[in-house]
């Protein structure tokens, strides 16, 4: 299913009447501060995010699952998927697949389809979390139920490097060039494992990945404090999965989900560290309350994310070009959302966030910083946050020809209704 | 199956060469504290607490479940392993049903087969956070995906009542007395729901459900702040849901489940409170590190265990007579457990902590803190629970022909082996 | 000191370029939500919130204080420094007395002077959580460390009721109309307290003050978990407080403090729940990451403040007229920043926050949440949230007399520079 | 004061009727696990604990404090008072000194009167958190207000490296040789300052400051989330403390001190990543419910205590020789309790965990574990925590002549009173 222009831009025009005054008046409130307004729109255009294919089906909790209709079944479906969000809001051109849930049977097929949406192939997501029901995950046949790479079994360890090099493997067929590891190591109890012993496995298991991968690719390492485990993990903070990339080699990076951290935790600095460190792979967005919540980006702290791009942004505008190459994928659980619409929302806060970053003028802001103004310093980067820069990310999305409230155009084109007609009402999908 | 007593015995024999004389050196010492030893083993063996009919199996998580061997498959098989753990440890002689998970067909054979092994049926569990996929707990088809008795769709919340009325049949053909009612009602956004209208569907529901219990029957409400829903809770706290029970009618009460608070939770004073207002119904043990990890009880922190006991026995000592109907039930998920070992360690360390508490100088403690005596206080409370009152909970067991250690008695007798001898390795269980 | 009027006008005057315009767009936006924007400037400059006497002067943690300088040193002077704000935000009218702090020598010239400034005397504080050097809370000598009226001791209890009777005297003389109880009491020790009893001892306490008021007066008793006394409290959160109101009598209800929770607390239905209840005293607006860390309103959590402006719009705006009464107040502590910039910029966050919970239209808000949309029931949301109607708070300030941005017209006016000419750089402050 | 041996030996008799039976027993039972009753009292004896020169004190919170009598009101009275300590438990024998708290002006009669009690003088702590009154931190006259080492002021940062060079050179009088560097920098506000230029200036003045530090000293540096800053903190994990430690050279090494850490933090954790890195100096001990709570040790997670003995023995017990000049150091604030018995029942607490985790099987744990057995790890880990170790701490005090029970004799002998007749009952301390 592909939208058609036209209808789009029949919605569009409906909104229309006050965009090009507020615009105005945005970009000369911008240009006081000595920003400008078109060039947050290009860089707005330019930030693509991926859409994992995990997230276009109705998520699930451990205490159920209640799908909606129209959900795509197969690995192509969910292209199909992705390329009505890029129409929609011109922010994702690239999916991100989950081994072994989305194995591409013909790598070739589907790489032209995905190409056909103008969509490419972001990171691989290996999975040793669990062992898939058709023994995708376990070419030895053994369970992780123990852990994976930190096993006391070395026939498990080499299991979870095998299925890891089985993900690199599909990923070069598809053109994608970086393998993105979070396990689920770790243990429940006191006493059920030794802290050193489990990290040691896992540094030595990464080791023997790394040497597997091309040249050419990165290895992301991804932290999580708890669940599925809940006494400890192994890569449980931002200070071990610094010690786990430092020690496996210069491509293995430092992913951030949102979502991973304990409460209270000042994620901002947290990315701060690891860039400083040069470690910083790149995002898993999503938002949450109490745990690894998964919601809407943007629904529960828009500030905190806005906090995050302001230390984005610093980067990317800086002279470090590893800046440019940052992986930017949503990894949020649409329990009780339409999972496209949950999508919307996630790449529109994503967008203002970014855009009210941009608008921050950098050079007053350490002015009050060196001076010790602590109200100047709040007041410049509260300015740049309640300042309504939608006018832009409209206008970023305008100028692709994608949507001016997406979510409204997706409903207003009556998309969920389509699907629902090709596909049916109860489709399973894989992932969680 | 069932264990071999003499079999048993011959493995506790081998234990014994210290136990009479530890045995007797604790009591000396509780003596001079004015404590009766033979009085806490008497009372050790009445605390009975209750398995749920789901704990049997293996749990999961949302990221998998990782099954044993020799699960239970059906309601009989799960009879017959709360059997053993009744011969193995003497600390349980009811279960707890989950409906839709374990619908007793023929009410009367379920009841005097667990009359065979000394047990009958604690509370009914209904279950509105799920739609059941053969519409058990659905009579109307409706999905509770967006709540059930918090609905705004007034049809949806008569599904749930008339759930609960069904799951009181069901109790009152097995002698059951009380309805336990956990509901996942809540929102995942803000903005999704207006907290006020939800808490009063709520009420309006719960009340129906009371009206059409028998006159001697309780109902049981649980709080928990978030997880399935991940932004508010309906009985999100011990304060909602005292307002619920009191809204509700005398004989509704509030569970205290120990996983379900928020972090840095005083939960002895939230039991204090409870008891406070004459609003305690019982308990769902389990521990916990950083959320609702339904762990083996006392694995993570025990000394919050004993502080609980502390409140519960002073309640329990106390002239309330309602103190002798608590309910007290195990809530926990092994996950990575074989289940009955996980039971047998929760079932020892509530029995530890219910024992080190009973040895609290009660005259002494209320000395100190009448005199503002801090340091004094926290001196009776920590001799207490540093005393090993192991001894005890050994003898108690003892006397009733169980295990002078369960965990190690239930290896030695190769129960689980024997287990999966008769039903095979992959058996999957109903529940989560 | 009072401000040059003319002098403000001039310093607004530099900023009004593009306000009418944006307040005109602003104003048709709203408009097609079916909101007027002059009912909202209306309300914005109706809210009238408390100053706090012990704001004016430089904060401090147990760690140190760093004054700085023309600090207030007297009643009078504090005054001042409240006509101050007045007059640069037109959101304040009232002070809020703590006693010892700020014992009123002569009740009526005081009264005369806040009345020359426009202002009249909030609710008054009691101090039962230290022993003031003077003896000024402790009528009998005898020490609160231990407690004041949770103690064991009947003296004690006694005179921590005499010391509030006695502040009810200051505030009538003074023309307030409500006395504010928090109470550090609690313990920092399993063993050290008994729950129960403390928490009689309070009941009983703030019924024997309770009686000591003027018909026409309130009773605001106010929460928290945990600080000074670190293992409970007695007031510890909004369940036991709404016990506590509810025992003592119908004028006694719950204050707000937004630090006064445990992490992950979901503020606003805490809120909501209050209201329902019939017990919502108001607030003490502040803001916090970590603790009770008394930051300017709206620095680190703008968007549930407005979530929490939501809760009370909805109450505003709805029959009940106690809604009407709501006791609004900062309580923030300022340790690195001028207390005069801090106040002001919390003056604005409230301001900000409110008018955008006006302009939510709560017609099409119970449309979506009755539909169960959640999507759109947060899209609703977000859209207030997301649009920046500091041209409504800018156009209240000024219809007013006040400033246009009013910490930019506080440095412009060179206030503190004036302030300390007139004071000195090290003037010590009574308060914490 | 000291104490009359031949009083204590007297209470002792008083309490030695089971001793010797339970101690006979306890060594029955460790030796059917291969543990030597007669190492872990050896053990014991050995692990000497700093106290803090400014825990003689009653401590306070910004909320007051409610000083007792009989305090030290100089640093020779300090010194009396630890060695009071060491008699009564045999666990402490150096005294740690606080900067510009405690300065010795006469070095050589200090060190001499510490000798006579038996006492040296352990890490020398700097203080750049506040402004000394008296000048006494502030070379340059310059606040701290708005951080030291990573001010933004480069006069301010050389004023803190300065001060630290004082510290060290009153430490080389004295005869320590290590240097504790806790710093309160940070920010309170988002926008307040960059946090790579801050931990910037932090690293380079550490580097500074090491450069001074005689060949043979250590400096300890030591990470805290939050307070006085309540924004973010420049030291404010272990990640970030690792980094420094390693950024300023070989002998810079990370405290931990209990209090430091986010809710649920893994603590047992952080100390064994610490110890990987080959970069954990010591601990700072105390306990805590909810925040920087420094209360008395082990009164409020015994089990977390338990647990990072565990992780300390294994390294104490393996190959690394650095594991044995481990600092240990109480850092509590007596706010409700005699700071004496305070420190009394935080030194029994250490010897117990100590003790317990002395007790594990090592071998059979790992054996446990690389079985994958979790139920059986948990178990061994149990075991050596439900045994009650208090006969091998009384033995290993009793042989040293110190008490069988130390609060117990504190009380019995009258200490305070005896304090309080020498030197009143008001006397002001340094410190917080």
């Amino acid at each position: 299913m592909k939208l058609n222009l036209d209808q789009l831009k029949d919605i569009n025009s409906k909104s229309l009447d006050l965009h090009q005054v507020e615009l105005d008046i945005l970009s000369q409130k911008l240009d006081k501060k000595g920003i400008n307004a078109e060039d947050i729109i290009k860089d707005i255009t330019e930030l693509q995010v991926a859409t994992p294919s995990w997230a276009l089906g109705t998520g699930a909790t451990r205490f159920g699952r209640f799908p909606g209709g129209g959900e795509p079944a197969t690995l192509e479906e969910k292209i199909g998927d992705v390329g009505i969000l890029k129409q929609l809001c011109g922010q994702t051109s690239s999916i991100s697949l989950h081994i072994p849930w989305d194995v591409p049977d013909n790598a070739e097929d589907v790489k032209d389809l995905a190409a056909s949406y103008g969509l490419r192939f972001d990171s691989m997501n290996s999975n040793t979390f669990m062992d898939d029901p058709r023994g995708l995950n376990t070419p030895k046949g053994l369970s992780y139920k123990y852990g994976s790479m930190c096993n006391s079994e070395e026939a498990i360890r080499e299991q979870s490097i095998q299925h890891n090099i089985d993900v690199i493997e599909y990923g070069k067929r598809l053109g994608s060039d970086s393998l993105t590891v979070w396990l689920a190591d770790g243990s429940n109890y006191p006493g059920q494992a030794n802290f050193r012993r489990q990290f040691e496995n896992v540094q030595n298991s990464l080791r023997e990945i790394y040497k597997a991968m091309p040249e050419d690719w990165y290895m992301f390492t991804e932290h999580k404090p708890y669940e599925p485990n809940f006494y400890s993990t192994v890569n449980n903070d931002w200070g071990s999965n610094l010690l786990l990339a430092k020690g496996t080699g210069e491509r293995c990076l430092c992913l951030v989900d949102l979502g991973h951290h304990l409460p209270n935790t000042n994620i901002e600095q947290v990315v701060s560290r690891v860039i400083m460190e040069k470690r910083l792979a790149g995002f898993h967005f999503n938002d949450s309350k109490y745990s690894d919540d998964d919601l809407t980006v943007g629904s529960l702290k828009p500030y905190q994310l806005f906090l995050i791009f302001n230390e984005l942004v610093e980067y990317m505008k800086g002279d470090d070009k590893q800046a440019n190459e940052l992986a930017w994928m949503i990894d949020a659980s649409h329990n009780t959302k339409d999972p496209m619409e949950d999508l919307l929302q996630s790449f529109d806060a994503i967008a203002l966030a970014y855009g009210q970053a941009l608008s921050i003028p950098r050079a007053t802001l350490t002015e009050a910083q060196m001076n010790n103004d602590v109200a100047g310093g709040q007041e410049i980067i509260q300015d740049a946050y309640r300042t309504d820069v939608r006018p832009l990310v409209r206008e970023a999305r305008m100028r692709q020809g994608a949507a001016f409230s997406p979510l409204q155009a997706y409903r207003e084109l009556g998309v969920r209704k389509e699907l629902i007609n090709q596909r049916g009402t109860r489709v399973a999908v894989t992932g969680l």
